[in-house]
């Protein structure tokens, strides 16, 4: 895992998919692209498509090192799972073309790494993500929800990089 | 919808997705091909990718021009839920590039289509497959599933086919 690498961040939702790119240079993230895709389509098969081409354009385009996607715990009700579930298989299957490596983090770590305390409120989320990478304009709750995530793994890849020169260190 | 069509039966599971090819001539059906993607991968990204895979090169081998898949309604609970939406995500989103037509299917409606009760058991949904389409080895549960799905479609294609032409015949 080196010091550079481009991040796709991803929040899936059958209705809207959050997405942001990162670009990590010596553990310093930059802010490449955020954005929300709005699906339109009457019936399931036709908002996973719009996702997925959604997410595979961004993918052609930005050439993503490695993707950052949250990880899901109990979801409130079955039925919204499986849409969330199916948005999720669509979004992550857009990239696999780029074979590229795919970390999940847990809510709670993504607000702990951005904000700095786990129960972090969403618009805490955001103010923290516009201060972080230096953006003014505000941004969508789905756009920097993704940023966040790519930004919790910006922050873990740092903190495995020093572990990794620790243990070069101490070897 | 026309009498000749190529449909894709899938059956998707995070660990087995059954699969079937049926080719439908002037509304008659026979089988191509079935079998069952098992996943192997160690992760959830690994799986998804292998349902992915496995579906993608079936769609550029057998160019389906139709997919069927069973309509999930209530599920046990949302941690399974959502291993069934991203299996299902990423299966359909392996069929995207040919922009097939996409049917759904309740469990109840491939049964009776395929046994004539919606209450058939696993073991009549596969002789009845077997039956159907001429096949004497065994199939293994998610292939029989994958094809009864694809049969319930062609037996929809067929009752859509009569009721076009007695709406032809009225006007």
């Amino acid at each position: 895992m080196p010091g550079c690498a481009r991040i796709l961040g991803l929040d899936p939702g059958s209705l809207r998919t959050g997405y942001a790119i990162v670009q990590i240079e010596h553990h310093q993230a930059a802010y490449l692209a955020a954005g929300v895709i709005r699906t339109q389509g009457s019936c399931l098969a036709e908002r996973l498509r719009e996702i997925f081409t959604g997410v595979a354009q961004l993918a052609r385009e930005h050439h993503p090192d490695e993707v950052a996607i949250e990880r899901v715990f109990m979801h409130r009700n079955a039925d919204s799972a499986l849409k969330l579930g199916q948005a999720r298989g669509a979004a992550l299957s857009a990239t696999f073309e780029l074979r590229p490596k795919v970390f999940e983090y847990a809510p709670r770590e993504v607000k702990l790494a951005v904000v700095g305390t786990g129960a972090a409120q969403k618009a805490q989320v955001e103010l923290m993500v516009r201060r972080l990478l230096s953006l003014t304009a505000p941004l969508a709750e789905d756009a920097a929800d993704a940023l966040a995530i790519a930004l919790c793994h910006a922050h873990s890849r740092r903190l495995l990089g020093l572990a990794s020169v620790a243990a070069g260190a101490s070897s």
